[in-house]
């Protein structure tokens, strides 16, 4: 099998891993592919929810349901497949004993108490292992659990829908909305991603959003983010949406001074691994003074606006520089999407 | 001649218009193709400036250059022929005693006066004559030239390097630049097309820019545009690069309390047929409140500034939205560029 021929499995794999994007928390999004010696695919899967199977297992079920042999084949996963017993039994040992003889994966365990422990196992079983195909693809599915494993808190993504001069309102007396519907529906497939969607409580008086989620980009499976609301002054209208709809049980309010460090380590305790914010721009710019934030999601609209609430406020001790930067045309909109540096 | 090939020789004459963008007031910019009976180019020409013979004429002489027989031949024009002696002779007659027999042009001409003229001239003549080919491209390329001849007043051009939240200064203590260098030499090329180059007092105070065309981008025969800077209490910094160096004859100050109509006024009188704004948020605000934009190009980076100077400062009485919206990835920037659309 040529290194060519292995990046496109783990391709498939990917594309199975990110069906899991947003569903799996506290658990990453993995994906896996199976392939036998004649070089087709016999079988694929991917981790649903934790506590049900991974996907490696998925992937030999799926190859079992389909009357294939499994004796022999390779195995591409995202993610270096677990050597320990956890809720399920260890990955390693499925793979072997079904007669995998050969491991590709993406991400290393970015469980620093795990890291390549995998290839130790397998190697010992006899099998051989090859680690890193796609790495920079496979590391970015699992980011929001790498964050998590590692520091304890959640993943931040910040996204916004603004004017061309950076803008979130227009001028008196316009329609709300700057950005056009086919952005509006993509930035939906970032909610589908998080467990926690923040906003301030001057966004709640103002727009009085759902926070929900909708549209065909919803997996099944997906439970509705918990809706956080931070308010300094517990000044919060009683019949907005997200205290009177059928999601009310889902939303949190957070009330106080506070810092991003606080709230964060509020919604750690909450089982929360990502989170998006939604925010206005006072809330946003103080993220971004805080360095908290993991990932940046900017729509823009060919409008300019003047001078009304600006998407980062506040005075930033430093401007942040964007790395990994995406443009996707959205209609007549732009999404600019990146990291942060903190330089 | 089937209706694609009529398209792609208008192309090929496109590029050719393309040549003179900038260099021609205050005559539009032109194209020209000759092709003969077999369907080859026999011919090709630009109008390079104001006074020297136009595309049509220039195309001709490439064709006798190169040998070839004109007799039978279609010309590809983007811009209606004219058929009036001007300091030029009509290049209707020019066609005609040439031998062409088949004339196919995109724009009509904008001047009302003369729009559709040729094709009388011409059929007249026993010549066939197509219109309208690749009418929104050739429509694009004289645009300047359009609303000069209609209104009398310049073209107006509004140009920006921000960062994604819309702002044109990064915090204290950090560089000036915002955007990239690709973005910066892209923009350049705005410069070449441009008579005039406008800034506030406040701009040149801030970053004594020079104003002038640098690069590969600049073609031969190009003359350094006017540099204005408007400023309502005139005082300047005397030795500023713009009063100082080799062009500074080419520096306009305009003072007192003025509006953009009557800046636009003023620089009609000096011959400027198209002018660029790269002034700062307050200016840049006033010209979208007094409407007076015909174009946009936003360079934007992926920065977060946080509140600094704005990109476009004030309250507009509206928003206001672009057309023809285009997005450029330049590297890790973005060029948004339209045409705003007045609601």
């Amino acid at each position: 099998m040529s290194m060519a021929d292995d990046e496109d499995f783990m391709r498939l794999a990917l594309e199975q891993a990110r069906l899991g994007m947003g569903l799996t928390s506290p658990n990453p999004a993995v994906g896996a592919v199976l392939v036998n010696g004649e070089g087709r695919v016999i079988g694929k899967g991917w981790h649903r929810k934790a506590g049900l199977a991974h996907a490696e297992v998925e992937a030999l079920r799926d190859a079992e349901a389909n009357g294939e042999a499994v004796e022999g084949a390779t195995a591409y996963v995202t993610l270096e497949p677990c050597s320990t017993h956890g809720r399920t039994g260890a990955c390693t040992d499925a793979l072997r004993n079904a007669g995998v003889t050969r491991v590709v994966y993406g991400a290393r365990d970015p469980n620093p108490a795990h890291a390549g422990m995998a290839d130790e196992v397998l190697r010992g079983a006899g099998m051989e292992v090859i680690s890193g195909v796609l790495k920079e693809e496979c590391d970015e599915v699992i980011r929001p659990f790498a964050k998590w494993i590692t520091t304890g808190l959640p993943y931040v993504m910040a996204k916004c829908g603004q004017s061309l001069d950076g803008r979130i309102t227009r001028p008196e007396g316009e329609s709300q909305w700057i950005t056009s519907e086919l952005s509006r529906s993509h930035a939906m497939g970032l909610r589908v991603r998080c467990d926690a969607i923040l906003v301030g409580g001057e966004t709640l008086r103002r727009d009085d959003p759902r926070l929900t989620l909708r549209g065909e980009a919803v997996p099944e499976g997906k439970v509705q983010p918990w809706r956080v609301v931070v308010t300094r002054s517990g000044d919060l209208p009683h019949g907005a949406k997200v205290f009177t709809d059928e999601w009310r049980e889902r939303t949190m309010v957070l009330k106080g001074e506070f810092s991003f460090g606080g709230i964060l380590q509020e919604l750690a305790t909450r089982g929360v691994m990502s989170v998006l914010l939604e925010c206005g721009g006072n809330l946003m710019g103080q993220a971004f003074a805080e360095r908290v934030v993991d990932e940046v999601c900017w729509y823009v609209a060919p409008r300019f606006c003047g001078e009304t609430s600006s998407s980062v406020g506040g005075v930033l001790p430093g401007s942040v520089r964007l790395e990994r930067v995406r443009h996707l045309s959205l209609g007549e909109d732009v999404l600019v999407s990146g990291v942060p540096v903190w330089e």
